[in-house]
């Protein structure tokens, strides 16, 4: 008899919380490793380690308290990870994986080598380079931390040499390294999610759109309206790329189309917020299949269980004051409806929760997720995640 | 800016498990009262306080670290629940409701008062006057213990006078209160659910079939295949028992069906069994409705997102040996199964998990629930809830 592993997870975001969430119903024993006790998924736990998911000492501290260990982010240090490795410990994603969701210009390099459609792109670290490139590809350019972006963060659009000056010297006095791509007129943005165990066993959820403003998701539309020949292609690339970076657990391969083409923007070797849909939205939600692929457990099925699914992100929005707060904001939320919030302090931009609304059609399913998101995001701006 | 009120629940069971579950992604927090760290509720949770739910000094304390108290069951002591009320805290259901609940007598005598159908009964402390029950009704009798019985115990079928010597003897030696009930030949067992707010605002489930054997409830079929008159009836039932009683928060009546009678056999002032189902068989679970319904919170829809909801509980084997455990389980469960592992030791005949199945025809649903439910009690016995 072999009592079920301990799962470690590096992070105690909104993803570790909801990773949490998908464990208590398989008994799976969960620990954390959190900048604070006041993190979105430290605050339900009774397991927490504090500690640094930058430092080596905290990384093998922690790994000794648990089975396996996995990620609520990659914002940790691979060169500890790869000590943590070397330990024997089971680490999924491994410290290889992780570097391609980690390090954009390695992800873009092997793409290329294994043949997967990108934007072009060219490492950078001087204004002519910028110009040199442009001319070939045309302006705006989108030039791209290397390292460390997320949410429109580490993002630029340059429109001429004078923006790409600025850039050039202000990534120059952070130390900060760039590359740039071309500028693709995007059609939609699709993303591809892949649960897949130690063997190359996956299960695959349905391709789904999401619809961005300023580099943020706002909303994942369930199943994408797009024709199933494209559907097709973006199903075989994800499970090709998650068979080339040798992912174990959940992948997120967000996509670009253009008319008929698919491009690839960027891989996240981890549960993502466009499948935050799956919780209510399909039989096993993108958090419990995660688990059960780096426990090497067989998967659930990832199929919708409703025609249509719609997640709509809340964002903070500062300085909103409320009077009736989440009570008001639940009244107005309808059948179908389902909120999560994430125990975070608000502040102007950040994901503090999410509503999905399940239904049959999808105009009417995404007009009720809306409605009930920008209610939500009304009501509660100042009290989700208040400090209890 | 009022923070989300701290919700505090008597007892540690699954049934606090699940209100956590429920809990988390409206970021309502939650203390125990948990007999042990290791109960399957105080084993996921940061918020514990030990102590006893029979012990007035224990409870005092323990609602001075919530703003509301519930509970996960009626085991309690009614005297310090009173005490705890004349604090001013705010506890629900109340002591008068939970009375309804705790003791069967009270309960019989109130139903009868308020003409609600019920059973033939009597008080009983003789054989004598089991005995001339019996010439009035007629053998077998049903005897039941007033208080404290769950799950089938308290409960004793008799024939005959020999029957009720013993068991005469036996209750005067533990000192055991008694009535005696008429017995019915059931056609089939039903519960009805509600979520109730303070004001009387309801939230209605629909009325489901429960299967019970031995007096454990084996299965929960929702909705009940019955005509719609008899639907029909239980809700009026359901609704007019949660008012004359004031509950507040989730109550479930069960109900016997004998030919087209409707007989009350029990309620529970409180999550239930009989509404596990509701996780992921209608937009709001029961749990959630009700935090929301003792919040004073507006409820959920509790309206069904499948044709046909099944629920087969897990009860432990005992005895049994595995060689693979809870994944050669997760094998063999089928897309619309959702296990739900309490996290507790396995004892034979013990509620120790369940599993749900959703799908469209009610029959085919059935089998995949009960197969699973097999699958998983063979292979897990002892497994689940290993301590870790």
């Amino acid at each position: 008899m072999t009592p079920t592993p301990t799962v470690g997870i590096v992070g105690a975001g909104q993803l570790a919380r909801m990773m949490i969430e998908a464990a208590t119903p398989l008994d799976i024993p969960i620990r954390l490793l959190a900048a604070s006790p006041n993190d979105a998924a430290a605050r339900i736990s009774p397991n927490v380690d504090i500690g640094s998911p930058k430092s080596s000492e905290d990384l093998i501290a922690f790994g000794k308290h648990c089975d396996i260990v996995t990620f609520d982010h990659e914002l940790v240090d691979l060169k500890s990870i790869r000590e943590l490795e070397q330990t024997g410990q089971h680490v999924y994603p491994s410290a290889n994986a992780l570097l391609h969701a980690q390090d954009k210009l390695h992800q873009r390099t092997v793409f290329t080598s294994a043949g997967f459609p990108i934007p072009d792109f060219l490492p950078v670290k001087s204004t002519e380079e910028i110009i040199a490139f442009a001319e070939t590809h045309g302006w705006p350019v989108v030039v791209k931390a290397q390292r460390d972006g997320y949410d429109g963060r580490g993002v630029w659009i340059l429109e001429n040499r004078s923006d790409a000056d600025s850039l050039i010297a202000n990534a120059t006095t952070n130390n900060v390294s760039l590359l740039v791509e071309q500028f693709i007129p995007i059609d939609r943005e699709l993303a591809g999610l892949i649960a897949r165990r130690p063997s190359g066993e996956f299960e695959l959820y349905p391709i789904v759109e999401t619809v961005q403003r300023n580099g943020i998701c706002h909303e994942v539309i369930a199943p994408a309206a797009i024709p199933e020949s494209i559907s097709k292609r973006a199903i075989d690339l994800t499970i090709a790329v998650a068979e080339q970076a040798d992912v174990v657990g959940n992948m997120a391969l967000e996509l670009f189309l253009v008319g008929d083409e698919l491009l690839i923007n960027e891989i996240a070797t981890r549960p993502h917020n466009s499948g935050h849909f799956s919780i209510e939205g399909c039989h096993t939600s993108q958090f419990e299949n995660h688990l059960r692929a780096i426990l090497d457990w067989p998967l659930g099925s990832a199929s919708l269980r409703s025609g249509a699914v719609v997640m709509a992100n809340l964002l903070g929005r500062g300085e909103n004051r409320l009077e009736d707060g989440v009570p008001a904001a639940l009244k107005a939320t309808s059948p179908g409806i389902h909120p999560h919030l994430y125990g975070k302090t608000s502040r102007l931009g950040r994901k503090i929760g999410h509503v999905t609304a399940t239904g049959d059609d999808l105009e009417e399913t995404r007009t009720r997720a809306t409605v009930a998101a920008e209610t939500l995001m009304t009501a509660t701006a100042n009290t989700i995640g208040a400090p209890s």
